[in-house]
């Protein structure tokens, strides 16, 4: 198959919020305390809310990510790439990329939404919380329909009103819900707390899909306060790694069997050593320490329930078949440096030539795995025939690619502080 | 090739230290002192050093192992396999499971030594080194040449008399010491100061590799202190790989280009994801992290210094030429029940030839690498054809492998907290 012949949808990009995003959304007697966009003394445009400012907010404010993050400055709305913010320009970037359907993390809330659940006053954040889903489903995901798969935040402080949100936005069409790698860590209880039992059943009942991307557990995986910043970026998959043991030997797949997680931007390469290692932890240890999946293995659990999703991931790509072929989907990470965009679709093909990945395989990677996992299915507004990524570029020829804007963090940063990057995602 | 012509080193054996090892090997004034065996009450035998008691001594008492660690209670002597403590039963033992030679860690100084690093009277503590360390290598070694790669204990507290004792035991023909993933967590400087730079310098002179065991940061990975057990023996790896990251990033290789470190019990089937994003972290960051290389990739660089060593793993078999065919060493971990002794080459073998693995590879697994990187040549003392796995096994046709008392771990535990564990792994 050749490239042009390709349908790629991303199962993980990042929206940078627009500062009028809020407008018309919230009660009259929220206008002063809604979240707002501020430009600072130096020129940079950064959020505001319930006495936090947030910048980075050109790029990302989540931690756990490496360049986005670390001594790169904020940045003006000015400075940024508008397919970051500005939906229709975001849909030219994507046709220009190739990509079809894209699904978008959050930025300055964090990937959990754990900005909103520091604030003391939860009828405000619950309606900041509505607020922001019912913006990106009706104008970040409506405005273009077939063209983003719509992903809501969680109220991460109450179970039963996250459970009455999955079940809000599951009538508007939403499906996927973005929410932390360790909820411990966020101060919250665990994966394995009855706590969280109300959403469980309520992510079930309407076969919505939990996402945990790599970040945000708000701790970073760090050997010493004095180790290079290229240790900590090595290491960002530690914890999604720790979630995915985690979710595998916890109780919600044997109390909730239709539960699906996607571990977002957690990579492929190491799931068959994983896997592998969970099945000699179970068969050596399940004796004493009570595990009993019947006659299945973890591995199979996993399989059953977790996503795997990469960005560019040659070891993974070689092992698809040890992963479990649909069991993987693609990800563009734009606008994030991480990504190839615009030419992450010719990207993944030339390392699908290497490896000698069939076409068969290929579709479910770059979209079918992604519209079966995520009940999502573009061609209801688009024929298949006109979503390719041959089509899409040409309906945009001559649209403006230039990356300069999305890529300055490469060259314009400098060296921060470890102990303090670590303090600051953790705080 | 038949597993009976295989010929077989394991970089990653257990030695339980028997009760009489200082006998004779410390000055008179450290008679009281020394650490000594005691029956307990409850009739198990435990060692005692410095006001702190040592259980489970039968397997073995460090943090971050499975089973041996959790849940099971101390045991006598009695109890324990002979191979476990005696040299020449153990000797036997190897021969009935067709290993030629082994290395062995401590068990009740913990992997680093840190038991002794931890007595305030510090000249008692040098002389419990050396005298551990002249037992190990004369008695323990010396008994059966050819028959075991020494290794030392390091004086952790002082890396300048940790300098002298590689040169003293390097006369002695020890080139191998065995240390910590990470000296950070221990509450020491971490791999990144320059405090350990005597203790480099003279690995380096004396041609010394440097061995990290799995659990040896005295750190567990933990989600969460209400997560089952399973989840923290699932992640055991974790800090190995913290490890790996943070020397490929220290100046330690950089400044001292013939270091070699062994990542002990590690695995290999996650090496070629960390190498590919190794690669991908210095593509990306390193204009701004100042990382360089020179000519070479952070992955030339892991290979050219770091030993990668596995019990039993399909993945990294399958992998082997992603990870380095020169970079690869099996282990059988007698005692501890994640052994397949008395048939580890056996299922080596076995998985070998569903992965198609040639002789020329095999050899290099299972011998080679490791005469070569521990600069240990046991057919000076043995010949190559008397040294194989059916040579050995027909030696001590008739000998008792009953692995009764090796496994009784399986299913005589209890689950223990986690968060106890935890405390007492980092105490």
């Amino acid at each position: 198959m050749r490239v042009e012949d390709g349908i790629f949808i991303s199962v993980d990009d990042h929206v940078v919020e627009p500062p009028d995003m809020f407008e018309g959304r919230l009660p009259a007697r929220y206008a002063d305390a809604a979240p707002k966009v501020i430009r600072t003394d130096s020129g940079d445009d950064v959020w505001t809310f319930d006495g936090s400012q947030i910048p980075n907010i050109g790029l990302n404010a989540v931690a756990g990510r490496p360049k986005e993050e670390y001594g790169i400055n904020p940045t003006s709305f000015e400075e940024m790439r508008p397919g970051c913010y500005d939906i229709d320009e975001r849909v030219k970037d994507m046709s220009a990329g190739g990509v079809l359907a894209c699904m978008c993390f959050p930025s300055f809330p964090s990937f959990s939404g754990r900005l909103f659940a520091g604030c003391d006053d939860k009828e405000l954040a619950l309606a900041v919380v509505r607020a922001y889903n019912d913006w990106h489903i009706e104008s970040w995901c409506g405005t273009h329909p077939g063209r983003m798969i719509p992903m809501a935040l969680p109220v991460l402080w109450d179970p039963e009103l996250c459970a009455d949100e999955i079940h809000r936005v599951a009538a508007k069409g939403c499906h996927s819900l973005t929410f932390t790698e360790n909820p411990a860590t966020l101060g919250l209880p665990s994966f394995h707390d009855e706590h969280w039992d109300p959403m469980w059943r309520a992510l079930v009942d309407e076969g919505t899909i939990l996402n945990i991307h790599l970040g945000s557990s708000g701790q970073l995986a760090v050997t010493a306060p004095d180790a290079p910043m290229d240790v900590m970026i090595t290491l960002q998959p530690m914890n999604i790694c720790m979630a995915a043991a985690d979710l595998v030997w916890s109780r919600i797949f044997k109390e909730y069997p239709d539960m699906r997680v996607a571990l977002s931007e957690g990579g492929t390469g190491w799931i068959p050593y994983f896997l592998d290692r969970l099945d000699r932890t179970y068969d050596m240890h399940h004796l004493w320490t009570g595990q009993d999946f019947g006659d299945r293995l973890p591995s199979d659990v996993f399989r059953e329930h977790i996503l795997t999703c990469f960005i560019a991931d040659p070891v993974g790509l070689s092992l698809r078949h040890e992963i479990g072929i649909d069991n993987i989907c693609w990800e563009q990470d734009y606008p994030h440096s991480d990504s190839s965009w615009p030419e992450a679709p010719d990207e993944l093909f030339a390392m699908a030539a290497r490896h000698d990945v069939s076409d068969d395989d290929l579709n479910k990677i770059t979209h079918e795995n992604a519209m079966r996992w995520y009940r999502f299915d573009p061609f209801a507004q688009r024929a298949r025939e006109r979503s390719t990524v041959g089509e899409l570029r040409a309906e945009v020829a001559g649209h403006d690619t230039s990356i300069r804007s999305m890529d300055q963090g490469r060259h314009g940063a400098t060296s921060v502080n470890l102990g303090e990057l670590a303090a600051r995602a953790t705080a």
